[in-house]
């Protein structure tokens, strides 16, 4: 029987087990099956192991469970470590890889498909789509997207009633979302906003440089006003002739945070309010209340398709759901080259979505569920 | 007609609302309903408006809706200002002052009433429970802890299912929930805890002081064994020998936060392990994703059996939920005096339920709502 290895790779998501479950059940039957630990560091370390009907039962489990079943994480995959991975599947006679991961996961895919290739030893890879920022290109969306735009909809919907109900006490929160370059998952949480009293007031995003006295400016307006403003910001948002805030450096990879606790200071100091700022943290990318159903199932059957691929001999690709031309939402699962997927880069948000969110939020309201509530608008005008 | 003045005070929940609808669903026919803005503070400056159709229906929209729809907030309620705020109902003859808020509500009624008494003024006041760290005396449990428990139970769930998967990447996180000085619902964050190995792994509470030393050796010795470790702790738990941290002082009142990150800090300093600290924020009070059905239908239950208070007549009460004896899950709704639940103070976990989770954990159940799943148990212990 064909041998395969599975794997998950970089930050998890609601979803991201979906997508495992989906490949697995699809495979069980006709290969043998080995999970990967940790992602590149079980293929490095040759952390695998043989599926048997008692872990192809737990995995099956997972199918709704956020977070990585198999293990993911984040590792240095350098050329030397590749090719060691590529020597412990060959040690393993494994002559197939399949990894659920987003942009850096494909990239390494393809670098390890050209390092098996010249160490002669024949490798299929096939990548399956993973995302939260949604910054993965190659595919209209990704798998994971949805559902944390979903949890960030909802949750700035709520803070910003609550906050409605708190105007005596403090007027400004400020809500940083994950978001390294692309602002996506900022954008998406003024989705449920009904009227332009409620919140979110303020969205700022990585791809648009803001100046401080721009965004004090509207803050101030905004209070003024309707004494609040729900603020909401990416991470890899930066003021004008700044860089962005890091919390760190942890494995060569800056960790981004703190944007959120540098406006709500710029608040406080400069126009005597009371902020409070927030880090919308893991919740958004593991949070099961707010999973989309759609993005759920497109997780799974992006999972299915790969093991298609897999069953057909195709390598060096990445499952794509691209949408079709017909009326209403309909999508088609087709193959990308992952070479293709890395050189792309990161995908930043379309210019014509920060200028009309009326488009954005179109384009994603089949991906993040039909039950999406709007609460009643504010009924006046009432300051504190 | 009976005139009547209802209003909303201290921090919003996920169903305040519901209470609100409960009581002006009951009393709408029967009498003359006027809306108090933004709780002591429309009392005080006489911002009230008489509810009209459009006021009622709009206010009715709001049973599912987090925050308050009137205006809550919080507002320095001095004894000068509870005169002029019983002046100001003598002023438009409404003898009726219904108040949805906690203990500092429950106590501001009393004082209210008193000094209407003094000034020969009748005044008839009967409070609704409200609560998100169900530290309300004289009551089982009050309306909106649940929800937030839930909420807190939920994330905790999912975000140490996520850390699994990330301990090459990071292996500490700690959580810290709202609790000034009673850790119900950092507690309750345990709830869906399927086994042993998983998180959370240690919960922290203002009711119990633990050592920086002992804090720093179960975290280690959490992480030599399974690789990581998820922490919850209250916003008012301190380190023996510690005060409690803050984040400030608004209208001299401490606003708390700040002890995940100097746990995460000690973390990272002393044992030079990754940490990433959250603040559980303000979703735990208004997450409308989390809300559990039982919490919302109590909500709009006290609400209703308030108007019923009312029309009796019966003043300086405050409606309690408690227990029966009978088997299973049943409640009947009665009559405290606002005095001794004021007197009563905050009210802290037993000590019972802080050394038997598992009584606790059975006391929360029929509350927290019934459709919580567990997730599989990690299949066996593998570090990163």
């Amino acid at each position: 029987m064909r041998k395969i290895a599975v794997g998950q790779a970089g930050g998890p998501t609601a979803v991201f087990n979906a997508s495992l479950v989906g490949l697995m059940e699809s495979l069980y039957e006709d290969a043998t099956l080995f999970t990967v630990t940790n992602g590149y560091q079980g293929l490095v370390q040759d952390d695998m192991e043989q599926v048997d009907g008692a872990l192809y039962e737990w995995v099956r489990r997972h199918r709704r469970v956020p977070g990585a079943c198999l293990g993911s994480g984040r590792y240095p995959f350098t050329p030397e470590r590749m090719a060691r991975a590529v020597a412990n599947l060959q040690k393993r006679d494994i002559h197939t890889l399949v990894l659920i991961g987003g942009n850096g996961t494909m990239a390494g895919l393809q670098r390890m498909s050209e390092i098996a290739r010249s160490m002669n030893y024949e490798l299929q890879v096939v990548g399956i789509p993973k995302t939260v920022d949604n910054d993965l290109a190659g595919t209209d969306h990704a798998p994971g997207f949805a559902s944390a735009a979903r949890y960030a909809a909802m949750s700035v919907r709520d803070i910003a009633k609550d906050l409605e109900a708190m105007r005596n006490f403090e007027q400004v929160r400020i809500i940083e979302t994950m978001g390294r370059n692309a602002g996506w998952l900022a954008l998406a949480s003024g989705y449920l906003k009904a009227s332009e009293l409620d919140g979110p007031h303020f969205i700022y995003l990585p791809e648009v440089k803001v100046s401080r006295e721009q965004f004090l400016t509207n803050v101030r307006d905004c209070v003024r006003e309707l004494g609040m403003a729900t603020v909401v910001v990416s991470e890899g948002f930066a003021f004008s002739g700044s860089n962005v805030v890091m919390r760190g450096v942890v494995h060569n990879r800056a960790v981004l945070g703190g944007i959120a606790a540098e406006m709500g200071r710029l608040v406080r100091d400069e126009l005597g309010l009371i902020a409070r700022w927030e880090n919308m943290g893991m919740n958004q990318r593991s949070c099961c209340a707010a999973v989309s159903a759609q993005d759920r199932l497109e997780a799974y059957e992006v999972g299915k398709k790969a093991a298609e691929y897999v069953r057909d001999g195709r390598s060096g690709v990445m499952v794509s759901i691209q949408r079709t031309e017909a009326i209403g939402y309909n999508y088609e699962l087709i193959d990308k080259p992952v070479e293709e997927v890395a050189q792309a880069g990161e995908r930043l948000l379309p210019h014509d979505f920060i200028e009309n969110r009326t488009k954005f939020y179109s384009w994603l309201e089949p991906i993040i569920g039909e039950d999406m509530v709007k609460y009643p608008p504010m009924r006046r005008v009432k300051q504190a």
